[in-house]
């Protein structure tokens, strides 16, 4: 699962970081791709990663601010120019529906493709495929803001070939019976207790990405236990009576986040423009000191997430 | 009258040419700046030139294409954050209220000043200040479109003041009084002939600036004798059927166009990108071969327009 920042800026798009954008590429589920959050421009930070639009199947908008939203029009229509005839999903608060069906109407777009909006009312699960569910929670962030939550399904063990080899079970249609069934009676008349050839199962990951917030019990019920948490850092510690007036959060406030949540790893992104070079180095420290294993993200920097090991 | 080419590709943002955008600057009228098209990404443009938003006024839209409208919200919003308070005027074709409506509220967008967007709806003036009119023409491009042509006035000759005081004409409200009237009366009793008191007059400059076009019968109008001609060559010459059947022009058309109307400078932009540096070069060669007085724009070139000198 792989995470690339397409912008990590907060506002207004700065030379160093653009308005917001994350893709996240599974390549152990055939390449697909999910975008959350589409600011202004996020097709053309696309060009400098290797990010492909037509492998392009979710986009999930955390809220419609025009910082999150007003580079989704034009990553429709360059979709569609670029040849996809795959469906389109798109979740997000309502709205939504309006302003890409006024976008496209207006601009005479047409897409080769069909879109499938789906506006978010209440809290729950707001997606699920064959490998992930997807649910949705309000955020405190002044506009209707929703944070996600991805639940990796648990994937099943393996089946064990070789001890099969060797216990006499020749491949063929068989092997699909001992996949699915607790005991399954052989040729021969033996019969086999399936569960001594089936290796460890994977345990899904869980991955938090929430919208523009600040601190508040939803946060953290979205992000527990979390692989990974995203989360804004617009400000720095000591700036707390500025974010809660703007309806965001500080590097100090992600970072206890992910320490209450027990999340294991953290990536701080959203940042306010003021913060230069130096002053960003510390305020990652400042997270790191509440909660060590913290990142920066910093525009079209990619962030592998691994399989949790089997058990 | 300075043109700072924000934006030079066709359809889809490039590495090398963002999206459609113009801006013409005012040195001459207290930096006044007018935006032409407003192609998504526009705003992150401008971080690399010397524009400022806040002295903007009016922004023309040619057509409603993404490519030359999706920068527009985020255009009004950042004017705003930067503290813009002067009025705003949007001008385009029928659906750009509808647009800009539902993009600032879905988005929660408050400005703190006041726009007034003008749909066009015939052939005619469209805008008019001290120093300028602007007409607009309808294009031949599958979707409405206008071409700009922006007409200065003449400014009347300047007041030979060295030959007032030889004269014994001390400065006061009398040299008003010269600059008005024909003849005027000293209060000495003489009667002064005004007309040998003021120098030559300066005709205005005319710019066109046409949006994407097939080439038709408007361009020409609108082109005619303009001072400088700002034309889209989204196709080499050898692509006439291309440029055909997507509504668009070559470099070879444009530059006949240019010389058709006997313009006296030619820009070319919104080239396909298609076209690298090299065949760029000979898209730019074959234009001259007709028209020699051409350029091919790029990102961020700015180009100056000089007065006409006085007579
Ligand atoms: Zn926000
Ligand atoms: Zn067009």
């Amino acid at each position: 699962m792989r995470f690339t920042f397409l912008g990590t800026g907060a506002g207004m798009p700065a030379k160093e970081r653009n308005v917001t954008s994350l893709a996240v590429n599974f390549p152990e589920y055939d390449g697909d791709l999910w975008l959350f959050d589409c600011g202004e421009g996020t097709q053309r930070q696309i060009l400098y990663t290797s990010v492909k639009l037509t492998k392009l199947s979710v986009i999930f908008i955390t809220h419609l601010h025009g910082d999150h939203l007003f580079g989704l029009p034009g990553i429709l229509g360059s979709r569609s120019f670029q040849g996809a005839l795959t469906p389109l999903t798109l979740i997000g608060p309502k709205g939504l529906r309006d302003y890409i069906e006024t976008s496209l109407r207006v601009s005479g777009t047409h897409l080769c493709y069909s879109v499938n909006v789906y506006e978010i009312d209440s809290e729950r699960t707001v997606y699920e495929n064959d490998h992930f569910i997807v649910d949705a929670g309000e955020l405190d962030h002044g506009i209707k803001t929703y944070g996600y939550r991805i639940t990796e399904k648990d994937q099943p063990g393996e089946l064990l070939v070789d001890k099969l080899l060797n216990f006499g079970v020749r491949p063929g249609p068989i092997y699909k019976k001992i996949k699915e069934q607790e005991s399954v009676t052989l040729p021969d008349g033996r019969v086999l207790d399936t569960a001594a050839f089936i290796g460890k199962r994977r345990k899904g990951r869980t991955i938090t990405i929430l919208g523009d917030t600040r601190p508040c019990e939803m946060s953290l019920h979205l992000a527990k236990n979390a692989d990974l948490l995203i989360h804004e850092a617009t400000f720095s510690g000591n700036c707390d009576q500025l974010a809660h007036d703007y309806h965001h959060s500080t590097s100090l406030q992600a970072a206890s986040t992910a320490d209450h949540a027990q999340a294991k790893a953290l990536i701080l992104t959203h940042l306010s423009s003021r913060y230069q070079k130096k002053k960003q180095s510390a305020l990652l420290d400042e997270a790191k000191a509440i909660f060590p294993i913290t990142f920066l993200a910093h525009d079209l920097w990619t962030y592998e997430l691994k399989y949790q090991s089997r058990h």
